[in-house]
């Protein structure tokens, strides 16, 4: 057999993490993950493969069925939590929207999204043969999505295509400015139209407050990893009853000579989707993030409040709706910029001089334009970030306050 | 917003695993992933949601071209351990073959596969659009697939849709019976015929060795949980190089008013796939792995030893090949069944029984076809299970000898 050398094995055998301990994290997809001490006591104890399954029942074989540990209980409060009637735990929130795209729509069938939606928006509607229409965003500097435009997007899929878009999705927070938009606006419109409505909560549910309901979504989806302080991979997909039966439909293939057939299945899912540790994580850090979406107002503050002292910065300024609704901001600096065209290690020079403060998280080379996220930081760090922003601009000579 | 009462939370605040310590665990799906100490100290360094992250490569931000942790190296030692080309680890062995299904085939044409596949081949053939056409399987008690009817079934195919199957499947080991197949002979068939050939490792690869080119496998789908030392959910996508380009298809979809384009990404991966602990677990313990499978027949002479002393009970034998060729056993059991009979705990006798004598993983209730798995148990936990056995059987007056 094809044999590895022992000297190619080595990099395996002490895998680390660079960045924890003494380190502020600032980076702008990893706030909202970080485990509680519950879920990292749990991550131990059902590390182990299919650690999930010990009790799965025989006559409903479906991860989502199991009650020892708690997961058949754990789907019913998730889905209360976020105001909707049922939910699954898959392995991402791409993949949640890859099966509502593939369960709601036929190939050649249209998806409007917000133009500020992930490239996993995208590449789930290419997996699925959707076209997209995109809603567009206003200019710089707020880039605001035009909630209204939503009815005149399907509108045009249906001149276009005679038929209405399969589903409608909406960023609830989106990657790149981290605008919050006002999802029951394009609830209401998905309602006038009876198309479905997924809100796509990756950056928002698991950390603030989310009521479906309220916001009309048909399918709220999430992401575990993302929000929820839980370990990757981990997504939400939350629906509606009326729409679950389309998007949990059971599998109906049958063997052509065995007869053999997976009724309790729901195909699009695969079977069983997480069958092991980062459930558990999800499961167990459940009750923190049940109550931590009470506190996220205090967690918005303190990112206007970082944004304010970065602000006086020389040419400085943050991107997006003001004042911030989310704890993820995106900052240009001309001013960094500026230093960053002398410095021997241009646009590397911020990344180092955070460093050395120890501060990570924030794309190396970038000066002109960064993210970061402030969520869970105490306001003790945040000053610390704000203060070590204040210094590096002193150094290179711009202009603070 | 909606509440989940604090009571209903107590039940996520200890989730623990029942059987763990004293316990000897014959779960026929738990033995292969049981974490190494080298996977166990990993998964909690990178617990933390997008842990893998940190140095995500910005000109291609892709989870398989990281490599700090040494993600992109890991990916192309692991095609090599498999004699392969190209290897991505995807979030399921059953999301590997969907993969491989919804790139080779289109909706309407049909996959070959052998008539004792999971379900979730099924179910993957499903939600690709695709019809099965199954290659039957021996009768009692070998239950052997007769894999020279490949080329009859391929020929079927041929002659019912006028173009040959999409892909071809065979199960390596198969989950019911345990049954190892000689992959090299469906290999040939498949090169002769030109179709691509996809052999599901999941009970196979990571404990036993396999060289894919010797087996002429185009793709080797695994299972990390069932099979690496991995925590769920890890698949495992190996390729050779021509057909990988296919497989791998980078995005093409545009925004039809943004104009963004997302050209690094592998859509049928939705992009990344598992950017967080239970990949760091499946590299942590590649090096054990990698040294573990030089030592399977030691591993199947424990399954054939223990076959020999439950097949002492009145009634009792092994069903599938024999002797066995790997260790996952299917025991048929008129003694036990018979016991259960008149048991007031009827089938659940033997469960209780083994319970008490701390060994588990045997579906409770089942005692006339029972499943069980050895892989990894030392020669003394073997000789408990026997002896388990064999005490239970004379307590209720059963032969044993």
């Amino acid at each position: 057999m094809p044999k590895i050398p022992k000297e190619k094995l080595e990099k395996y055998l002490h895998l680390h993490r660079e960045f924890t301990g003494k380190f502020i994290n600032l980076h702008p997809i990893q706030r909202g993950g970080i485990l509680t001490e519950a879920a990292r006591k749990a991550i131990v104890e059902f590390g182990d493969g299919y650690s999930t399954c010990d009790w799965c029942p025989p006559k409903t074989p479906r991860l989502d069925m199991i009650e020892r540990p708690p997961i058949a209980q754990f789907m019913a409060d998730l889905a209360t939590f976020l105001g909707m009637d049922v939910a699954r735990v898959v392995t991402r929130c791409r993949e949640a929207k890859f099966i509502a795209f593939a369960m709601l729509g036929k190939p050649g069938d249209t998806v409007v999204v917000d133009s500020l939606a992930h490239y996993s928006t995208y590449t789930a509607a290419e997996l699925a043969g959707l076209n997209v229409k995109e809603v567009p965003h206003g200019d710089y500097p707020e880039f605001k999505v035009g909630l209204n435009a939503y009815a005149d997007k399907i509108e045009e899929v249906k001149k276009e295509t005679g038929k209405l878009p399969a589903v409608v999705v909406l960023t609830h927070v989106d990657y790149l400015y981290g605008n919050l938009n006002d999802a029951a606006v394009v609830g209401k419109i998905c309602k006038k139209y009876g198309v479905p409505f997924l809100l796509n909560a990756a950056y928002t549910a698991g950390v603030m407050p989310i009521d479906g309901k309220k916001l009309g979504a048909d399918i709220i989806v999430s992401s575990g990893h993302k929000s929820w302080a839980a370990s990757a991979p981990t997504g939400i997909l939350a629906m509606k009853e009326d729409i679950a039966g389309d998007v949990l439909k059971r599998s109906k293939i049958v063997g052509d000579l065995s007869g053999r057939k997976f009724a309790a299945k729901e195909y699009a899912l695969l079977g069983c989707t997480v069958m092991g540790a980062p459930l558990i994580t999800l499961m167990a850090s459940f009750p923190h993030v049940v109550e931590r979406v009470e506190h996220w107002q205090e967690e918005v503050e303190k990112a206007r409040y970082l944004v304010k002292l970065i602000e006086r910065i020389e040419g400085t300024r943050q991107l997006g709706i003001k004042p911030k609704q989310h704890t993820l901001i995106h900052m240009e600096s001309d001013g960094l910029h500026k230093v960053s065209e002398t410095h021997k290690r241009r646009g590397f020079f911020l990344y180092d001089e955070l460093r050395e403060r120890n501060i990570v998280g924030i794309q190396a080379g970038l000066t002109k334009h960064f993210k970061l996220n402030t969520y869970g930081l105490s306001l003790n760090q945040v000053k610390t970030v704000a203060k070590a922003f204040e210094e590096i601009a002193k150094k290179y000579g711009l202009k603070v306050g």
